[in-house]
């Protein structure tokens, strides 16, 4: 088996607790075997670290990938405006190959600051699947389910033939999950026939709630129930491991019925500000023992799918809530862009920190410029101002995805002209 | 005198309500002499800028650029515990030296994110003042003068010998100000003498107001009023030009008082987030016609000097607010980083836009790139997606300092030596 050599640099392993070391790393095949302050052993590759910081690969917990294609086509709008005017007649447009493209634009970004894991809800997941084969990163894929009108259980065949195919592919950077999309888009019913089918096979769940408060009003007049509520009394945290998305509007008995649960929150700040939705209690529901990760959401609404802009984003909106500048601390901020992410995922077992044993997803971060420097505190430095353009090396799975800010499995010019292309088709005339 | 060209640019000038010109732009010494789809010129200097953005060099309204050896030395902590315990321990070990040198690390980072004016406001000017020079950056210098303890006039005295001697070096680049800190730190009777002083030269204020929800309570005990009503009835905004950083709290009757003056607000979102102080009412105020611009505050309370960050956080803050997507859209923000900040410096009929006659600050950044793609709409793109790793090329003056993201008139290795050492010596033992 092949083997990496990380030498001489600056090793966050975001063990917690953990304090950066001065060290080496060494990957066999796809799996770390070291991490320590010197390693001597001969390697395939050997990767000069000096004046770098090493850490784990960040982990994105939400993201619609394919909507890169319609990056900054509607900001500034009212989300209804956005979605309706804007975002879903674009989206109505897409082929299946829009969306290979799409998504293969959205794992470019990613790879070049810094993201090695994502979990992705859209349509054509067989085209979503491909890109991310193609790349070499790794994803926890789920189909969209809307169950606003009947469609013979068309979608619902698509989520599981997804489940079926495509687990454990790409040497098991592959996984799934069910994803009913909202609670106001999924009535009881179907959401049952979901949940029933997410416990009897395992399978995770992965789903938006709470994201605005007309969500809550919505939901409310229809169920006399929070969204939190609604999910919860339809058993949906009984068993099943959930991915929830945003969860912004909670309310106090909200947050008692997701102590507890399995997977937990997906904070995404970037998008929630961008569309005027509120802060999420992320102290509080730390609080409750609930796990919080990060994603970025669709580069639609964030613009952005830098995680480096939702880990400052994330620390500054509660510090600002709490008026407390001790609140989510960098470390802290830095855990959920990483381990707490991979808890979302499923994936804690083999990623989200630097310890042998677990898969080589690991990203090289050059510290030797002006926003970096004097070193008194990396941690500090990484959370509040690094970004995605400072990372120089990137490695999934024990393969180099980027090196030097190269991209080593896709081809830039190629992503770049077909994404240009298909958008401009998408939004032409709206 | 020599003629640089920049060629197939997307040009946004940032004149109001002007659309992206895909173009040229001519320099010719100091000054731009021509933008415009095409230009026939010969040139000393071609600057090759396909798939660019072309802008103003943002404008920085509040710094304390030394600051930045005390980068990520004390985040996430209580405001008085970062400033007592932390922050004033390690500046008092600031020798003239540390500062040249921490100003030069600051100026090295701002020109490395697109920044090519800034405020400043410090101590041991002259060595501020020579790293400007040194470097080919624009810059609006203070003395900062805080009154608690009779110096018999000493720090006085330095705040005018900086004027006298520096206001206009640098073939113009460098401009003063008069700078009683704030409310807190600066009685009524020296603060009058300043405010005279002020109005008799023409000279312009730069002092901080209204940071934290401490500060009004404090001023409301000693004079019970408001900052804004202290420094209103002792007739500071009745002539001169008064650059206020901060202004996060602010009362309806505040707003009134401010309604008219000469300069503005440095609006600085980042550290207002990071120290939890809250968030400024930058819709209100431009509602009451104040000029608002941005600005970092120093380092030490920011850890980043990325006007970029800066502008995403601005209209986060202003959506998050007042729940309304549409508030401070990316063209506004974007605005309010250049000419907006123009104005609070005074030097909005030299810089801040492109445009013929005025001086060549201008800088390239590089939109091929995954996360800059496809181009929708550019100022969203530079707004809610770019960083300042991004920038390409910072012209100041009609002068080079970065191309290609390598800084012409500092040596990095230098800075990055002297910033090191010093940073050490500094908190060594805090």
């Amino acid at each position: 088996m092949k083997r990496m050599l990380i030498k001489h640099g600056t090793i966050l392993t975001m063990r917690e607790g953990e304090q950066p070391i001065a060290g080496d790393l060494l990957i066999e095949g796809d799996r770390i075997m070291e991490v320590a302050p010197f390693i001597e052993q001969p390697a395939d590759l050997v990767i000069e670290a000096r004046g770098m910081a090493v850490m784990p690969g960040l982990i994105n917990a939400h993201n619609h990938g394919a909507m890169s294609l319609l990056r900054a086509f509607s900001d500034d709008r009212k989300l209804m405006d956005w979605l309706e005017k804007k975002m879903l007649p674009a989206e109505a447009r897409m082929t299946e190959e829009d969306v290979y493209w799409g998504t293969q634009l959205a794992i470019a970004e990613m790879i070049r600051s810094g993201t090695t894991s994502f979990a992705d809800m859209y349509v054509y997941m067989d085209a979503v699947a491909q890109a991310v084969l193609d790349s070499g990163m790794r994803a926890s894929l789920t189909r969209g389910l809307v169950f606003l009108e009947d469609d013979g259980g068309k979608r619902m065949q698509e989520g599981i033939d997804l489940i079926e195919k495509w687990s454990g592919a790409g040497e098991g950077r592959i996984t799934t999950m069910l994803g009913p999309h909202a609670p106001y888009t999924c009535p009881p019913e179907p959401l049952r026939e979901v949940i029933a089918l997410a416990r009897e096979r395992g399978i995770p769940l992965h789903i938006h709630l709470a994201e605005t408060k007309e969500e809550i009003v919505k939901i409310r007049e229809k169920y006399g129930q929070t969204p939190t509520e609604y999910l919860y009394h339809l058993g949906m945290f009984e068993q099943s491991h959930v991915l929830l998305a945003h969860a912004v509007h909670l309310t106090r008995r909200d947050l008692g019925f997701l102590r507890g649960m399995r997977g937990g929150v997906a904070h995404n700040p970037v998008s929630n500000l961008k569309l005027g939705c509120g802060i999420a209690p992320v102290m509080e529901m730390k609080k409750h023992g609930i796990t919080v990760g990060l994603g970025t959401d669709g580069a639609g609404s964030a613009t952005t799918l830098d995680m480096f802009a939702e880990i400052k984003a994330a620390t500054w909106m509660q510090k600002l809530d709490t008026g407390d500048p001790t609140q989510l601390s960098a470390e802290e901020a830095l855990r959920m862009a990483t381990i707490e992410s991979a808890k979302l995922l499923g994936i804690d077992h083999e990623v989200g920190t630097l310890e042998a044993g677990k898969k080589a997803d690991v990203i090289l971060i050059d510290l030797n410029q002006p926003h970096l420097q004097p070193v008194h505190n990396l941690a500090s430095l990484l959370a509040y101002s690094a970004n995605g353009s400072d990372v120089d090396t990137v490695i999934v799975n024990g393969k180099v995805l980027m090196r030097k800010r190269q991209l080593t499995t896709l081809s830039w010019e190629e992503v770049q002209k077909e994404a240009a292309g298909r958008a401009a088709r998408l939004v032409h005339g709206l």
